[in-house]
């Protein structure tokens, strides 16, 4: 049997359970040019968000009743195409259920080093990793001395930009939402400070923790936070927008900006990046955070959750600021 | 005698006369390394606003007694400089007042072509032209085919922008505040379309005007429009940043943005610029510009208040809708 989780409506504010639809059938048979996938992990990631919204946006707009989009980890059960083997590990949109049957060109086979944890393909070797690389550093453009601020520092992503701004000789500052996020990410990732945002005024915060004022600042919330960052950017600051997660579950998003002028007399820029663009690059990305891995000057945190059945309630993670690290969702955790 | 316009306060809200102070001063004698400079033509621009808020900004902060910032044309009185001779036409920040004394590298000598109204070195041939040159070209980065909506239309960096933008094959959208400017910028400028901005729902007319998709919006106003613009804008769309006029006299001025959303999913780009930036560039503008000129491809008007003594009245015809085209003082206009 196929477990899979549909689109049952289109979240309209806060992302619940009801939103998605049960639901068990037969697996198919891949035909000529397809491969059968069975899916071991599935990613969770604020944009899923946007998907389930029905919007129309860098990929098409997701139809009620579709599987749940979602990237996953999986190993190939059958193929009918010469260039993918049964039994070669592969990612791709294959969606929140335990078996996919999709096109050969629909995935990616993975050449898994042994050393390292295969759910690493899905973070800090996958997309997340490259999002974090190619997004501070081909959007943020960071130089040696500058300060770059992160938002959702304790993050899949933010932990990763924050940490490789570090190698890159700037001060780091991440904003998190509790203590415990605030100590992992300064005494064990070595950002130079952190910021409780739900502890203080956040520009307050911020023009303290950034004498220097603000070079980069990689935007995951948006929200208030983002228009404290714009308050503290310094001339030809850069802004990367890589998500807003603070933004999402509003029926009725209204992105404040008491800062926009210092923005303009400062020359800011502020961009908007998708990894997917990034993809025919991504061996130059995942060559150097293997380096960094190797020498120690990488660490990460993965949040399992197990069991496909707990995926709705999983997402909602990343919403309510519950989630350290990568949130993944083992599809047959309870199984095994 | 120098007459000039001090900076007596610092506007808080809607910029007024009262906010100057008029001075009558002996005009100084230049010492060595200096030049005595007459103005003949004063240019108003938005961003005056922003020096008078006594902000620190691109320039330094303006202190409260000092005479009024501004770029002015003159002719050089005396030199005690061997590279600027008496005589000369400069152009500087020679600011509200009959003549200035500065040093002679604070001005710049121009070498104007005598078929041209000298009024042009402030315009299409000044900073004016250099801003919607190198904001549309360098900072939008057009293709021709694209869509480029231009907000104060009918202003002085507005206008050349959209006849920039048309040459470059693109298709032109202007938002103006009547239809005396629709008319002008559709009929004489060759905007393909122009959006009475005051009389109708600016995000329903984009749409219509805008049937591909806005690629480039070419910002001097922010506001409404600005959030308007972001929710047609196509994927890799740019914003070019050039001025908030319609924030800059509110004393706590909050832009809202409805469509930041839109903006992340389609990979926008956001950037603001300063035309100062641009001044080791600027032959390669002015070269081009002379060219359309002398081809017919650029038109412009030109509205000159004519006496100092008016120039506060004059600036806030840049922030009430009434003003069309460059907007100059004849410094000594009524006396002439």
């Amino acid at each position: 049997m196929n477990r899979r989780w549909l689109l049952a409506e289109f979240p309209r504010g806060m992302l619940c359970a009801e939103n998605f639809r049960w639901s068990e059938s037969e697996v198919l048979a891949p035909t000529d040019g397809q491969v059968l996938v069975r899916n071991t992990y599935l990613s969770l990631d604020p944009t899923n968000r946007i998907w389930a919204s029905g919007a129309q946006s860098y990929l098409p707009a997701m139809q009620l009743g579709e599987v749940m989009r979602g990237v996953t980890l999986g190993e190939v059960v059958a193929s009918r195409d010469a260039r993918v083997q049964a039994g070669a590990c592969v990612t791709g949109l294959l969606g929140w259920q335990d078996y996919a049957v999709v096109r050969a060109s629909a995935v990616q086979v993975l050449q898994c080093d042994p050393r390292r944890p295969i759910t690493d393909y899905l973070g800090v070797m996958g997309s997340t990793g490259l999002t974090a690389y190619f997004g501070l550093l081909d959007v943020g453009i960071p130089r040696s001395g500058e300060t770059v601020v992160v938002s959702a520092a304790a993050g899949a992503v933010g932990s990763l930009v924050g940490q490789i701004a570090r190698i890159h000789g700037c001060r780091t500052v991440g904003l998190v939402g509790n203590a415990s996020k605030a100590r992992w990410i300064t005494e064990d990732l070595g950002f130079d400070s952190a910021i409780d945002y739900r502890a203080e005024n956040v520009q307050e915060a911020i023009a303290r923790e950034c004498p220097s004022g603000v070079d980069i600042y990689f935007d995951n919330v948006g929200g208030r936070i983002l228009d404290a960052a714009m308050g503290q950017l310094n001339p030809r600051g850069r802004i990367v927008l890589c998500g807003l997660i603070s933004q999402y579950n509003s029926s009725s998003p209204v992105q404040e900006l008491r800062n926009l002028e210092r923005f303009l007399v400062h020359r800011g820029r502020m961009q908007a990046f998708i990894v997917l663009d990034y993809l025919s690059r991504a061996n130059e990305a995942y060559t150097q955070i293997a380096d960094w891995l190797e020498r120690g000057l990488l660490q990460y945190r993965v949040d399992i959750v197990r069991g496909l059945e707990h995926a709705p309630a999983a997402l909602g993670k990343l919403f309510d600021g519950s989630n350290v690290g990568k949130l993944l969702v083992q599809v047959q955790g309870e199984a095994q």
